[in-house]
């Protein structure tokens, strides 16, 4: 399973089978999985808590650090998947329509190697 | 663009000319990502913060509550491919190897409707 | 040290004291302070992440769990008590002030028993 | 109120009679508190969420990035109060506790300017 050929569906499909296999979506309420979904993305930082920014980048070039950064950055996706599975949300759609919709919000001619003063907080940048 | 015919390669696709075409990778430290990842999955818990577990379970039957559900998962998720293309990590194969590793910490058998009480957290339930 | 007689200023000190002794200062950074404070925010929620709300609240009752829960919020506390530090801000004007906004805008006879279906999240309730 | 005079108990106060007087203890499950001390954590996180480590030293001497920063750390304090509150948790004994844990396990003489490779992530630094 690569991304060049592997669908949203096959990895949504992947962690169903686990899920339903265990009996587990009583648990799956979608208040427990966006808690989970933010307890694993404080995993992810603990790698980075205190290391400087060229140091971050630096993880890319070291396969140890590389295959643990993945593994947390693989259980948020986990959960982000288990909740649209809860949800019956097509995630492919909702990506594409958010990034549609910062297309709009910030044109490239506009915002190139700059947020804009009057939004401290981008979309994915 | 549904989940049934769409890569994770081309969602990483899309978030990456997206950041590319703004001239924004020089923001793109994997420290940054992972902070933003977990701020908009804080924005995710807001929609939950004060209500019920069957409450949470309802937003997969209230339109305007699943699409703003949807647009905050879908912020997770285009940090999450961002993340990937800034390390150039492949996330089919750390979700595929991490739910593998699931398989054999939790065996169906034994963790049918439960999670064991040596692991208080369990991974994707 | 107990919460009647301890002053903030005292518990700053302690925090200083233990962060200075280390000559740790130099990864003091209010960035990384925010993360750490986020962090330790993550890990005592999945001290909840699975349970429902009465089990929750019966955790007050249970001297091993409280235990283990007061320490997780010990640490966000001494992480926020750390960057009160560093920025030379005082945590207890902070506080004031922020409660007296609140009060204002959250007037009791109008709010009392609901949030009011114009702001989902309330401050501290 | 400031933090040379202010003992944690009258912050304690100050929330509990907001809290009580809104009567909203209804909604203060030690889950919901966990997740709102997780909710502000991000929302602090955000202001440093793109800055390098030098801008984020620099906050301290803008009074208004300063103002905002506390506010949104304020936030997280009230919350850690309203927690402390519910549970009928002592504060000042809680990370009196931590800290003097802390000690003994980074003694200063061995872990003066650095973490020890064997924990990246120390406490407190």
């Amino acid at each position: 399973m690569t991304d060049s050929d592997t669908t949203i569906g096959q990895l949504r499909q992947l962690v169903n089978d686990f899920v339903d296999g265990r009996d587990w979506p009583q648990f799956h309420t979608p208040k427990n999985l966006a808690i989970s979904i933010s307890i694993e993305a404080a995993e992810l930082m603990e790698h980075f808590q205190w290391i400087e920014p060229a140091e971050s980048r630096a993880v890319a070039d070291d396969a140890e650090k590389l295959a643990a950064v993945g593994e947390e950055l693989a259980d948020v996706v986990c959960y982000a998947l288990a909740m649209a599975n809860e949800l019956g949300l097509d995630l492919s759609t909702a990506v594409a329509d958010k990034m549609a919709k910062n297309e709009r919000k910030y044109p490239a001619e506009e915002f190139r190697g700059r947020f804009g003063s009057d939004d401290p907080n981008p979309p994915v940048g």
